[in-house]
């Protein structure tokens, strides 16, 4: 067997297989979903439309989107077991090892048995991940026992509802939604390709979204839009954030929500969000965490001809709507389960296992010295 | 940004890295671990030198395995809460979910809080994870609530005696030890990769062996010794094992335990593991189980010149020692677990992210027609 050198470290710009699940940068700004950009299913679809694309490769009709609701919905529900590992979790936890946990532990007592039940196992997840981080959200900060079933008919209302005890607005639910489907799927990233290398194994899918979870948790990955939170409520004013911003350049501080590896001019999701921004600040009255949100997007362009992603504005947008910063990357993985699950079924339908090779650059052979003689 | 088609899928035969940790099949059989030849180091070295060796890159002289050990057996109790969440878990659970849950749980409580923690974090998992199989194993099976603390020195001997209740004879523990050095490190296999795609965004050590044991739990990577096990206590001789092993041939059927991914013409370990399942046969007096895997050994060579891999024999070694077989492949997490977080802490070391590209094989752009119309 010969090995093969790649012509970089991390396989970046390196195909690792066949996807007919989407397609990022194509033109250097696109995201399509199943052939659909990602801007039209924003504008004329729902969250849970978009899941039973991704799983079915195909819209739903209207009948099949109200069965799949219907089916949903009966699946938000917690077992009392879960409930009870959750309560064992301290407030100080990383969200993201709770929901890795949680995600690992549903797998014990509802097991995928064989691979019949991929989609009954990847739409339990998507039901009950709202429920997961905000029974043990408000568990250990407020010491409150949620009831885990909301009567919102949407995912991203259900969250809101569950999290906040009070039902959401319509625009509020709106914009989760929207929120939603721009996280849903991005290709192989490094979550998506963890799920398919375990998947690869032919293990089940909670191994593989276990996994998944772990691997956005990393900072590299996950986590920017809470960056970029930290940092724009510490400016008072788009004056006083230039100002910050400058500095932090000059420091070399790593500013997060600008940039991303694969888009070289923009990021199809920002304009989405951004304009989801400005409606709530609008809604607000305040519009202050918007026009800093803005001032900071005009700096880095005119400085360094750095352009917002996914993540800078849905830091204000998810602010505007009253949901803590810790748990934005846990609202990433409610939303990214769909694009890792479609990616676990994609590769079961075609599989071999992942394993590649290494170019070794150790030790020469050696023989093992008596311990006495070391 | 180009895209290179690899030759295969899989990634099979292509290099995704540079390791110092491990060469497998160099010569087309060898197998070595910083320069040391597995056999020199099952032959000369304990389970905790080769734990010590892959974290450190050297072997340790006797001072230093006297203060790892000792720091080792410090760490093996578990926090109560894990202990209440092992009980949450039902008897009939995948054992690899329990392994994978636990994992995940203890960095909830415990996490590494940054890179300066990622040897505590390692040892700590190396020392709890034979008490967490088995104390959730003895707790729903048994109903017993066990100890998780022995006087055992080596971690073979204290996975014995938590398992049994009982003081493990100074051969098992030997056998013990040689096990866990066989299965400790393997270069870039599937679960491996998985924890380094985990560390490469910076994530947590507990997220990456997470990941990894979910990679493992797949019936393409580990379970063979399961699989070997099952298929040879259902032969009453050896005689009965090469009749059936030609009815299940004949019907196709596969035989687990047997040839291997990379190695062309011999397993290194199995010689080794071999040897150990021999003495055991002896030391129980009905050595039928050896004899048995003996025939099968011989008839897959003389008809398939298939060899045996480090598996087969581990499942007569392993059923001579009282190991129940459910609990085969999370020894093997005990043991892999010191190759895995070794190549975190290589990966972390010189980290690029891990994010392949893919080619796109789906649906041409489309726009999405209203949900009415569909």
């Amino acid at each position: 067997m010969v090995d093969k050198k790649l012509g970089g470290a991390g396989l970046r710009g390196q195909s690792a297989g066949e996807t007919s699940l989407c397609t990022v940068g194509k033109s250097g700004s696109g995201l399509t979903y199943c052939g659909y950009d990602v801007s039209d299913l924003a504008d004329n679809a729902t969250f849970e439309e978009v899941a039973y694309l991704l799983f079915n490769g195909e819209l739903p009709t209207l009948d099949q989107l109200a069965t799949y609701k219907t089916e949903l919905t009966a699946m938000r529900d917690l077992p009392q077991a879960l409930k009870e590992v959750l309560q064992r979790i301290p407030a100080d936890a990383h969200p993201m090892d709770v929901m890795r946990t949680g995600c690992s532990f549903l797998g014990n007592i509802e097991p995928e048995n064989d691979f019949s039940e991929q989609n009954r196992a990847a739409n339990r997840l998507l039901a009950a991940f709202p429920a997961i981080m905000c029974y043990w959200y408000r568990y250990s900060h407020d010491g409150v026992e949620i009831d885990c079933t909301t009567d919102e008919e949407s995912l991203g209302g259900h969250f809101l509802k569950l999290l906040n005890g009070e039902t959401p607005s319509e625009q509020h639910r709106r914009v989760m939604d929207v929120s939603l489907i721009l996280y849903a799927e991005h290709e192989f990233n490094a979550s998506t390709f963890t799920a398919r290398v375990c998947a690869s194994t032919l293990s089940d899918m909670f191994s593989c979204i276990t996994g998944a979870i772990g691997t956005l948790r990393g900072p590299l990955h996950g986590g920017a839009n809470e960056a970029a939170m930290d940092m724009i409520e510490k400016f008072k004013s788009p004056e006083d954030a230039k100002e910050q911003m400058a500095g932090m350049l000059a420091r070399k501080e790593k500013i997060m929500g600008f940039g991303h590896a694969i888009y070289r001019t923009s990021d199809p999701r920002n304009v989405i969000i951004k304009a989801w921004s400005e409606k709530l600040a609008k809604e607000n009255g305040d519009t202050s965490l918007y026009d800093i949100s803005v001032a900071c997007e005009e700096y880095m362009w005119d400085t360094k001809k750095l352009f917002c992603n996914a993540d800078f504005f849905h830091a204000s947008t998810y602010n505007y709507m009253g949901i803590p910063t810790k748990l934005f990357t846990p609202i990433f993985v409610c939303s990214r389960l769909t694009g890792w699950a479609a990616h676990v079924m994609e590769q079961r339908s075609n599989n071999r296992i992942i394993r590649p090779s290494a170019d070794y650059t150790g030790s020469e052979p050696r023989k093992v010295v008596p311990i006495a003689q070391r």
